[in-house]
C-alpha cells in the first residue's frame, strides 16, 4: 500500500509493514526531549515508574532554555532539577548554561535529530525536526515520563495534508513567508492532528534554516507533524554532523493524502500576522501603519545563521529608531559565535541592539523583554495570542527577521525595500 | 581654615567658602540619577510637587538598567513610565535598550559626570563617581523628585575617613581587592555617614577602572561618598569626554580627618568576601575548598573594560568547568563594543560564558542568573547579604574578575595563578 513519508517513518518505528491513518500505534522513539519547564514534571513522574534508569542515556536530552540564565527562583530550582537528574542518570545530552541554546536550534546543529528520526519532545514545537525528514512532534510531561523509561511512546497516526509550493521564491521572502501565508490559509486548527507535508520547488529551494523555520510553525496550525521530504541540502546538512544513523523516505506515488494544497508563491509578498492568531496574516504593503516599540529577532522560529545574516543585511550601516526597542537572540551558542566570526553582532550593537546569550526568552513571555500594556513588539517568533509577551493589552506582530529589522529601523512595521 | 576635598565640593555646591561635618547644608545638583526601579517614584512624587518641568531637562539622567531588558510586566510598565517621563521632559539623558548599560558604569563613560560634581543618584552606588572626584551620594526617590524639581538638595557635611595604601600593587590584585580589603578592615558600618578618601601610591597607580569599582563599594562601608583626588589619569579619562566643565579640588594640608588608616597593600592577595557580608573577607590563598555552580563577571562594580580584559586573561583557550554557568556582562554597550572589537566576547564564549547584555541583572537579584537553594556563586558583583542574588540558601562570594574567572575555570574558589 503506498504511504506518505510519515506514514513510512511510523511504520518503521512500529516494526511493522505499513500504518494507515487513525491506528493507535506504540513506536520507538530515537530522542527523547525536555526542557527547564515541562522536564521537572517528567522528572517527578518519572520517579513514579519506578525504573531506577533513563531507556538509554544518550536518547534523552534535556535543554534549560526557556528561563534560563536562571531568570528567578522559581526558574532556578527547575534548572537545577534538570541539570541533577541529568547528572545523576549520566546523560550525555545535557546543555549547560553558556554551552546550551534554544532547545529546537541546538538539537538539529548538534546532530542529534536526523532523517527518518522519531522524535518526542515536550514541548510543542518539537516538530521542528520535521524539515530533516524526521518526524517529530511535541507530548505532553507525562509521555516523556514514560518515553524515558520505556524508550517507547504510542500515537495515533495521522492523516496527511500535502502542501506543494510553486514557483521561485522573491526577494526577502522565504520559510516564515510560507508558513505563515500557509496558516494564513489553513487557520489555526486547520491541520488538527494532521501531517503537513511541504513540498515543491520553493520548499525544495530553502536552506535547512528556512525549512527548519517552516516545520516549527506547522503546531500553529494544529498538526502533529511538520515534513520536509529530504534530499541533497538535508544530506550536506546532517553529513559530519549527525550522531547516530539516518534513513531518507520519501512519500510514494499513489499516498493517500486528506487534502492537497497548491500555492503559486512567485509572487508572494514578507507575511505579518497580525495580532492574535498566527493565521491572521497579511502582506506586509498592507500592513498599514503601524507603529512598534519593540521587535524581537530570535527564537526556536527564526534564531539561525540565515535569520542573522538577513537581519544583518538590513541592519548595516543603519541605527535602530529610536522609540524602539532591538532585542537580537542568537539560538544557540555555536550560532552567536558563527555571528561573531561573520562580523554580524558588531553590526547588530553599532545598530543599537540589546544582543542577548540564548534564551525563549520574550517568545513565551519569558523575560528578556517583556511587554507592558498597550506596547506592540514585532517579533521572529512563533506566537502572538493574547498576553504572548506580557501585558494582555500588548500586541506581537509575527514576521520574518528582515522584516523585524526593517520595522526596528523604521518604527513601523515594513518591509526591507523600505530601507534596502 | 582647611578642608578635605569632599568639604570643598559642598561648600562650593551651597554657594559657602567653607563648610563643617555636622552642618545642614543645601547644595546645587550638577546631575541628579534614577533608574527603573527607583525613578517611577520619584517621577509619581514630582507630580505632587506642582512643578511642571524638571530644573534642566540636561541634569536629570534616566538609565532604565536594574530589569531591562525587560523582566516581566511589573518591570516593564516600570521601564514605560521611565520612558514615557523622559519624552513628556524631553530629556537628553534618557538611554534605551540596546544604547545603554548599567548606570554607574554609562555615566561617567558617556562624560556627563565628572571632577568636581555634586551628583546624587537614587541608587545606593552612586558613590562610584568620587573615583572621578566628584561629591555623588545615593538619596531616596522622593529626594531625587525633589532635585528634579529644585536642583538642589540638602545634605549634612559628612566626617572624613582618610586612607592611604602605601606600595605597589602586586599581580592580580587591583581596586577590588584594596576596597574588599578595607571594608574588611572598617566592618560595613565602620564609615558609617562619613568621607571615605581614598589615597597613597597604590590607589594613584590604579586605572579609572579600578578606581570606579573602589568608590563604588564605600557605601558598603557604610559612607556617605567614597572619593580619589584628582590627578593625570582623571584629566586623561575626562578630557574630550566631559558634557559639562569640571574643576579638580584637593584637599588641603591640615584638613581633619576623623581618623586616618594606612595600609602597606604590596604584599596584598587577591581578596575573597565570603557569605553573608562584604566586610568578611580573606585572601584568595585561605578560602579553602569552595565549590561553585556560578560566577558572574560584571555590574557597576566590575563591568568595565579593565574587568573584562582581566578576566580574559584568565579564561583565554581554558573552557568553564562542566559544573560552573559563568555569566559575563558587559557594562555598557559601548563595553560590549569594544570587548568585542579586543576579541574578549569571542574568548567568553570561546570558553563556554554566556555573554549577555548589558543589565544589573543577578547582582540585585534581578535575573539572567538567579541561585537556587544550596548553590554558590563567586560574583565580582558589590553585596553578598542572605538572598542577594536568589534564594536565601544560596551563598555569593565577592572577588576580582580574574579570581572570579579562575574559579569558574577550576569549579572551586581560586586564584588566577592557579590557572594563569
Amino acid at each position: 500500500m503506498p504511504m506518505t513519508i510519515t506514514e513510512k517513518i511510523l511504520a518503521a518505528h512500529a516494526g511493522r509493514d505499513e500504518v494507515s491513518p487513525g491506528e493507535l500505534i506504540n513506536v520507538k522513539v530515537d530522542l527523547a526531549l525536555g526542557n527547564d519547564i515541562t522536564a521537572p514534571v517528567a522528572i517527578k513522574e518519572f520517579g513514579r515508574t519506578g525504573v531506577a534508569e533513563v531507556f538509554d542515556r544518550e536518547r534523552v536530552a534535556l535543554v534549560p532554555d526557556h528561563f534560563v540564565p536562571n531568570k528567578d527562583i522559581k526558574s532556578a530550582e527547575q534548572a537545577k532539577l534538570l541539570r541533577d537528574f541529568a547528572r545523576r542518570q549520566g546523560l550525555t545530552n545535557y546543555f549547560e548554561v553558556g554551552r546550551m541554546g534554544i532547545e529546537h536550534c541546538l538539537l538539529p546543529e548538534q546532530g542529534l535529530v536526523g532523517p527518518g528520526d522519531l522524535v518526542i519532545g515536550a514541548d510543542s514545537h518539537t516538530c521542528t525536526y520535521g524539515a530533516l525528514g524526521a518526524f517529530s512532534t511535541g507530548v505532553g510531561s507525562t509521555d516523556l515520563a514514560a518515553a524515558m523509561a520505556l524508550g517507547e511512546t504510542w500515537l495515533k497516526v495521522p492523516e496527511t495534508l500535502k502542501f506543494v509550493y510553486h514557483g521561485a521564491l522573491p526577494a526577502w521572502v522565504g520559510g516564515k513567508d510560507l508558513i505563515l501565508y500557509t496558516i494564513g490559509q489553513t487557520g489555526v486548527d486547520g491541520a488538527l492532528y494532521m501531517a503537513m507535508e511541504f513540498t515543491g520547488p520553493a520548499v525544495a529551494s530553502l536552506s535547512m534554516d528556512g525549512r527548519l523555520t517552516m516545520a516549527n510553525m506547522a503546531v500553529e496550525a494544529g498538526a502533529k507533524n511538520g515534513i520536509v521530504p529530504p534530499d541533497e541540502i538535508t544530506r550536506r546538512y546532517v553529513e559530519g554532523r549527525a550522531k547516530r544513523p539516518y534513513q531518507f523516505y520519501a512519500s510514494d506515488p499513489g499516498a493517500r493524502y486528506a487534502r492537497v494544497y497548491e500555492f503559486d508563491v512567485s509572487k508572494l509578498e514578507p507575511q505579518v500576522a497580525f495580532p492574535h492568531l498566527p493565521s491572521n496574516v497579511r502582506p506586509v504593503s498592507e500592513a498599514g501603519r503601524v507603529e512598534i516599540q519593540q521587535a524581537v529577532i530570535g527564537s526556536c522560529t527564526n534564531g539561525r545563521m540565515e535569520d542573522l545574516r538577513l537581519a544583518a543585511k538590513v541592519l548595516q550601516g543603519k541605527k535602530v529608531h529610536p522609540d524602539v526597542r532591538l532585542i537580537v537572540i542568537p539560538g544557540t551558542q555555536e550560532i552567536y559565535r558563527t555571528a561573531l566570526k561573520e562580523g554580524l553582532v558588531e553590526i547588530f550593537l553599532d545598530a543599537g541592539a540589546a544582543v542577548s546569550t540564548p534564551t525563549c526568552g520574550p517568545c513565551l513571555g519569558g523575560y528578556m523583554g517583556i511587554l507592558a500594556a498597550g506596547e506592540r513588539c514585532i517579533a521572529t517568533t512563533n506566537r502572538n495570542f493574547v498576553g504572548r509577551m506580557g501585558h494582555p493589552q500588548s500586541e506581537v506582530y509575527l514576521s520574518n527577521p528582515a522584516v523585524a529589522a526593517a520595522s526596528a529601523i523604521l518604527g513601523r512595521i515594513a518591509g526591507p525595500q523600505e530601507v534596502c
